[in-house]
């Protein structure tokens, strides 16, 4: 079996991470020794993916504790606390950012009786507890949807949502990856996902790393190849699901979900249940974020029009849970009615 | 009323060529002033555009008589078809091509019996003629187009089908810039086309040169407006149209069609007659080109991914003639059922 990919090291001194802006061109390792250096790898993108930031930023908690560790206790707290704020300007959306600064924070405070070097041990503790948690999610993800993707031979995905974007194989390429491992025939379509392009960058990275025979094709391909009977499953990831199913997912994966529906095609979500947002009845209630036009007048940089031309850039749409055949989640699959299923999900947690 | 955009000038003595290469960087023009210039500027794509090519062809052919008008009739003749022979290996699958150099073919032996001078007057009349055909079928197709988009707020449209492709004004571009005459409120949505944005590059200029209010999206967001009941119709060219209606145009334009059809929103073909072939009954016969995957690892010549990544890259796709609201043609519009209808309209143009 190939190594798994990981897109940041730890070994107990430093944190190294690999450079995702220069993927799939280059592999660059950036090394950091304290959480300044990781701050600054988080906002210029080197690191990208909402589980992995925060992982990263704990690992950052940890480079500071150490680098503090011969320091009187309050010393040693006030440095720390600073390092934690620090890390949390750094994106101001990210909310699993902040959930895992807030684990480093109580780890901080929780320990302030012992000895700065012996808190040094248990924030870095902390640090690795946070990213290996992530890391049995994504097992977990990717062994419930591997059992959904069972007997197909073409499989299609959008966006990114792999090793690159989590502590572990991801959430949606999870699912793909050990449905690999049990058939090493199975093919997967990959869109390339502009404007941004995480898949034709990312995706087939993880997937040519990995061994995964793949294509990339060009987002308005998804269908003919449809039409051919070549796709066998849709599965993709989720920034926000809706109580009753409706998922927010990166721009293009409602065009692919009507598309799948058209074909007759399953089209399956999978996604930690730290993305259900059941406080929200449905979709229409999802904020969707337009970004800068300049993303759509230019593909890496380069301009594809004139670039004062105007042009729309919605980042994410709204995908009808009714139209989500199942929600893959690390407790199990979830089927319709979604309401009941994901209120069950989502309990589970808290047991 | 802002100056139409031609791409080609011709001034009686010398052919300007914008080069489209450029667009919409960059408005450089290329003079030719025989028909060896005329061949290097449809080779390198200097003028795309099936129509164009022809029209363009057959002012090479009118600027080697101009040039050699002082020879003798045999030496003449002699000079002429072996240009026509040079430009007709240009391009070997423009079917327009060869219907401009065979009618010019035409001109030149029918007119053996006069003086060189005199026979180059007709020659160059015949390839103004070629081009004032064209402009007519263009203003024909927009017209009966236009009706079609009548009480329309926003549009949708792929791929370039305007005057930098023809003759004219184009074809279902033609109709847009005819409603937006209408209704200086008409909105366009643009996709891009990937792999190669000739929507970006091209339909993008052409609107903003005409002053049409447009954005540009990527090819996977227009499934997000039609959600947002945004789009109020898409209108399409088309390279061939089977006996049933079924279109083949460019990739995505299947994707769109399905898209439309589950929104609800009526979806227009525009096209000459000279794209119908009854001789295919549907469109499962009509044969798919798969160009370089080049065009899908790359964007305007930049990789998107790693170059040697395995791509797939159908050109075209098939669309249903079920799915298609009406087929506009220079003779009017065709509503289903097509085989009747298309027939009928094929049939004027030999009346």
């Amino acid at each position: 079996m190939k190594k798994p990919l990981r897109p940041i090291r730890w070994n107990g001194k430093a944190l190294a991470c690999l450079d995702q802006r220069l993927l799939p061109f280059r592999e660059k390792w950036i090394t950091c020794r304290d959480a300044g250096q990781v701050a600054r790898v988080i906002v210029e993108m080197v690191v990208r993916g909402a589980p992995l930031i925060g992982i990263t930023a704990a690992y950052g908690v940890a480079l500071e504790a150490r680098k503090y560790r011969a320091e009187s206790t309050d010393r040693f707290t006030t440095r720390i606390l600073r390092a934690i704020d620090r890390l949390a300007g750094t994106r101001p959306t990210a909310v699993n950012l902040f959930w895992a600064l807030r684990a480093m924070k109580a780890a901080v405070l929780g320990s302030s009786g012992l000895s700065s070097d012996r808190r040094a041990v248990l924030i870095e503790r902390e640090a690795r507890f946070i990213h290996a948690e992530d890391e049995a999610l994504c097992a977990a993800i990717g062994c419930h949807g591997a059992s959904l993707l069972k007997g197909c031979r073409d499989i299609l995905t959008h966006c990114n949502t792999g090793a690159l974007a989590t502590g572990g194989e991801g959430t949606a390429l999870a699912a793909i990856l050990r449905a690999h491992r049990a058939n090493r025939r199975l093919h997967v379509w990959v869109d390339e996902t502009r404007p941004y392009l995480q898949g034709a960058r990312l995706t087939a990275f993880e997937l040519h790393h990995a061994g995964v025979r793949f294509d990339l094709i060009t987002d308005n391909m998804a269908a003919y190849w449809m039409g051919k009977r070549r796709v066998d499953a849709v599965i993709v990831g989720a920034d926000r699901i809706a109580a009753n199913g409706d998922t927010a997912n990166k721009i293009g994966t409602y065009s692919i979900a009507v598309l799948a529906r058209a074909h007759g095609i399953p089209f399956y979500v999978a996604a930690p249940t730290s993305t259900f947002d059941l406080s929200i009845p449905h979709g229409g209630r999802i904020p969707i974020e337009e970004r800068s036009p300049r993303e759509v007048t230019h593909a890496r940089d380069v301009p594809v029009t004139c670039p004062d031309y105007p042009a729309r850039n919605p980042s994410f749409d709204v995908t009808p849970g009714k139209w989500i055949r199942a929600i893959v989640c690390e407790h199990g699959i979830v089927r319709p009615p979604y309401p009941a299923g994901l209120r069950r999900m989502a309990g589970k947690g808290n047991a």
